[in-house]
């Protein structure tokens, strides 16, 4: 019998690592018929780069090895609620379903801020499911920040 | 006696470039002390990746050539509005000023869609002058779509 894998606990993995490396501890996976076809931690510290968000990332990276640029057949897992830039950029991928772990009601786009999704400018909307493993992501980032300070 | 350059000129001419090669024409230049650091075309179609917009391009290519990974002395020129995935890249790339020229009230996010600059969950807020050669971006663009008919 084969059992899905845990993709947010995958998530959860590379974001712990990411976050020991010094970046805001953030992963993204996409997943095509059950497999893992990219995935990526925060860069921005790596690659000096703000835009690098693990989502941007992953995007890229899917579609770097399709023959099409959408990717209505895939799946994102990320381990935080996207930000504005990142729910644009799933909206253009034409991601099929989104799921993430902890909400950001601070730079969120998803169920905070602009709710993009739910915008008239928004022109393909993917299937969202919040709230997996949410404790576990929240937790990893306050301790990240605690750190910080 | 020197005159400041055209930048929107400049730009509107890369972006007619890329109209004829079948990309949409829009193009974006990042200017620093008067002088192009960056500048990038629509490139969604040659790098099969939609989320290739020419603000993404110039952004990235610019933070490429600086130590910081800040845009904070720097002005973005773009031929068209900046979509939500854009209009939340240049606010995490802390742009100084941004300046359009059409505005795209179906998928801008600065005085359309979701306006994200004067959202609370925008950090970092550019300067903004739209309306610069208004009248010959729209018409570019106008013109490609026409003709895609």
């Amino acid at each position: 019998m084969s059992e899905r894998p845990d993709f947010m606990k995958i998530a959860l993995d590379l974001a712990r690592k990411a976050g020991e490396a010094g970046e805001v501890p953030v992963a993204a996976l996409l997943v095509h018929d059950g497999e893992i076809i990219a995935s990526a931690p925060n860069r921005m510290r790596e690659l000096n780069d703000p835009t690098a968000h693990a989502e941007m990332l992953a995007l890229r990276e899917a579609l770097g090895k399709r023959s099409g640029a959408r990717l209505d057949d895939c799946d994102l897992y990320v381990t935080l609620e996207p930000c504005t830039m990142c729910a644009g950029a799933i909206a253009h991928a034409r991601v099929r379903r989104l799921y993430y772990a902890a909400r950001d009601p601070k730079a969120g786009a998803v169920e905070s801020g602009v709710r993009f999704f739910d915008q008239p400018t928004c022109h393909h909307r993917p299937e969202v499911i919040s709230g997996i493993r949410e404790d576990e992501a929240a937790e990893m980032l306050r301790r990240f920040f605690a750190e910080k300070r």
